[in-house]
């Protein structure tokens, strides 16, 4: 049972990204049929650089379905339940999460939040807490076996798990809905953890499509403002000027 | 910290509901505008049984679309984070959760599963995990408090408490979403936490809405078989014959 | 076959929307139950000015989700198949459109184009083209039913009813869903059509949830600044300025 | 202005497809984590039928959720407006289509429909009202352009446009949404032209994905029987047995 650290993978994420959102930019505003482009496109007859500078113009004036054609998926483990919670409430994406329905959650890792750590007296508290959690998890799975519920043990003892429970999940996103959650789980309001996964995700999406998510991030990041309000704001960025139309 | 009861509040759906329906069905297959039609459905002009009738028809072949138009606004309370884990993975709906940063989670009520109810010997042993759980999150609270993490202290102590805390939530669907919540949800294969919310769910989608709920509940009660493999199947309803299309 | 008129009617919203607003966020920061709370609510017992100061409030932070509680129907007619053909691209809504499968078409109305109203050889042309289209759609209906494709009849024809041909669509969207659509459709770079459909609804909004709608339409009413490109621009509000770390 | 013929590319899709599903769904039931288990899949490791049944068998469970990992684009061009219309109306999906507003459309080419090309004066009429149409497009556009309305004028030019205009679109789907769309689609009750371009996407599927795709297609070839009111069914597998919970 000892506590677990965040990993990230890129699993897999739509092949010939760029050109796949230029080809869709295209579609809309040309007479021709991109399936007759699209082998020049792989070809590189149009450079790469080109099709970068057109895709990021047009993103920047905020038209930004095409971007939807591309997805990436991840594989996400050493995150509580906590996250997980939060992380599905984004419904516009794909989860394959590890149950713990069917999966024995028996010796379970944990999640230690690093404010905790810091803290030697919080962190040993936290520590018995957890080892006090698996082994009540442990007695009620052993007690309801005993009893004849097999199948169900694990099911009902569960309940005894805390949140800080590890979790792993397969998630997938289009870039579009990717730019949201960025926007969302980048800002320093955001909680820790899943702005720390958050963090890493944008580092893998930028690496691989940099036209689409080099300046992606907290909504800040894209505004050159911050839309919070002032008491809740992290001071990064200013405060947006107050618009007259909007009561205060 | 007491165990805690399932409550289900309707809170609101739309008005006029069957109106709004039939006058929806209508206007794709009619010439006029059902605007026009609208205050004579709502004086009675077309008789309830007849609208009843014509949306009863129309749903049993299969065009789903137009009930769509109405939705439903429960308040749940009495449930686990178990349940809410699962209940927010359904994504054409909307949730507006009891967050655990923001509340002060001291003295949670708790779900206390049957199965586990039923074994004394169980129910202690949970009972006794409930009550560690409390005084853990107590102590890890108090002592990030007095280190000076004031409005970060619940955000991070909540990582202790179990999956059995009680949680309270706002969920707001339409009806397709809910026939399709009720096909997974009332199932004998689904978790016996959130069956029985669905179960109280759909009692209360009865009463409002008889012309769409009076048949809902599991596949089973729609398909007159059972579409799960004969392993997990519960008996209630044969197994669908094999169509040799598909490989067994 | 006269040219139609825009028409726009409020069938249905979802009852008691302020306290139902105010209720769900209550719900997220607030230990009790809500449903307990919802017949003060009712009641009157909690001021609806308080009530309305605390979404307008929360809503300016910019945590929109609790408004996806409620929803509004409407039904439309007097507009073209080209402005449903951009209506249904917004997925966060449902649509029941009078179909050109089922509904014959004979004698068509459609929408004259303000711009072409204007001009009287453009309306004259334009009429003539209505007319042509009108003949060639009974033409082809005739000689197919003749040709004993009678059911199909319709469904084949209609290739040839321009898109000024008039459709009828009842929507439904909830507020969120509905804020975002005034953004994009209330713009001065909307097509006109669809911008004086989203400025009726719009007026029906505010009329029915001020706290809601009072500051929606386009995005520069929000944000207090254009957000498009220069060339684009309409002037009614000045552009951004540049952000520094946004490519030009 | 010549008749057109479908046509329907698969740009791209999600790759190792058949490993990305086999690693969502072993994260869900499966203590590791899938990204350790990754490599070995892509170099095989685990054999890829040993992979493609373990899918296979849980799809027929009706657990589809993995499947919506991997995604599908294609291109299709020679298709009618009247096409678009209904495939936009499914929403799990992302569009770039051929904008009517930007692109001129002197010219046209345009779909025509099997029973109307089956009939020689019914051909001989529709060309006409295509021909007809194109004039009055071009008519239109020159008498707006020489009033000054340059940029606006195919905008309300279009208006006169037939609904057998080609258009063109991408169009991106998931897998779990492809089912839906075939399931709905490839029936012989959906219109002749979307049905057509169903088939080939569906080809396409099977090719690049048979053990998601393999038993794809209309509801009957997945059900067994067909799920249509007698009175509409096409007779190709027979009508359901009567479920005694369901009204007639």
């Amino acid at each position: 049972m000892p506590a677990t650290k965040l990993a990230v993978t890129l699993l897999a994420h739509t092949p010939e990204a760029l050109s796949l959102i230029y080809a869709a930019f295209r579609q809309c505003y040309h007479d021709g049929y991109v399936a007759d482009m699209w082998p020049r496109l792989l070809a590189g007859e149009i450079a790469r650089e080109k099709q970068a500078d057109f895709v990021a113009r047009i993103l920047a004036s905020g038209h930004e379905s095409p971007i939807e054609h591309v997805s990436f998926t991840f594989a996400v483990a050493g995150v509580s339940r906590a996250l997980s919670h939060q992380l599905v409430r984004h419904r516009l994406a794909s989860y394959s999460q590890q149950s713990q329905r069917y999966v024995d959650a028996a010796g379970f890792d944990y999640v230690l939040p690093p404010r905790i750590a810091a803290v030697p007296e919080a962190k040993a508290r936290f520590e018995a807490a957890m080892a006090a959690a698996g082994e009540a998890y442990a007695d009620v799975q052993a007690i309801l076996q005993e009893h004849g519920r097999g199948a169900k043990a694990n099911e009902d003892a569960r309940f005894v798990l805390p949140n800080a429970c590890e979790t792993k999940v397969v998630v997938t996103m289009n870039c579009r809905s990717l730019l949201h959650f960025f926007e969302l789980r980048c800002c320093m309001r955001a909680q820790w953890e899943i702005r720390a996964m958050a963090g890493r995700m944008l580092d893998l999406c930028k690496e691989a499509l940099p036209v689409v998510f080099a300046t992606a991030g907290a909504r800040c990041e894209r505004l050159g403002y911050c839309p919070e309000d002032a008491r809740f704001s992290c001071g990064r960025y200013p405060i947006r000027d107050v618009n007259p139309n909007i009561p205060a």
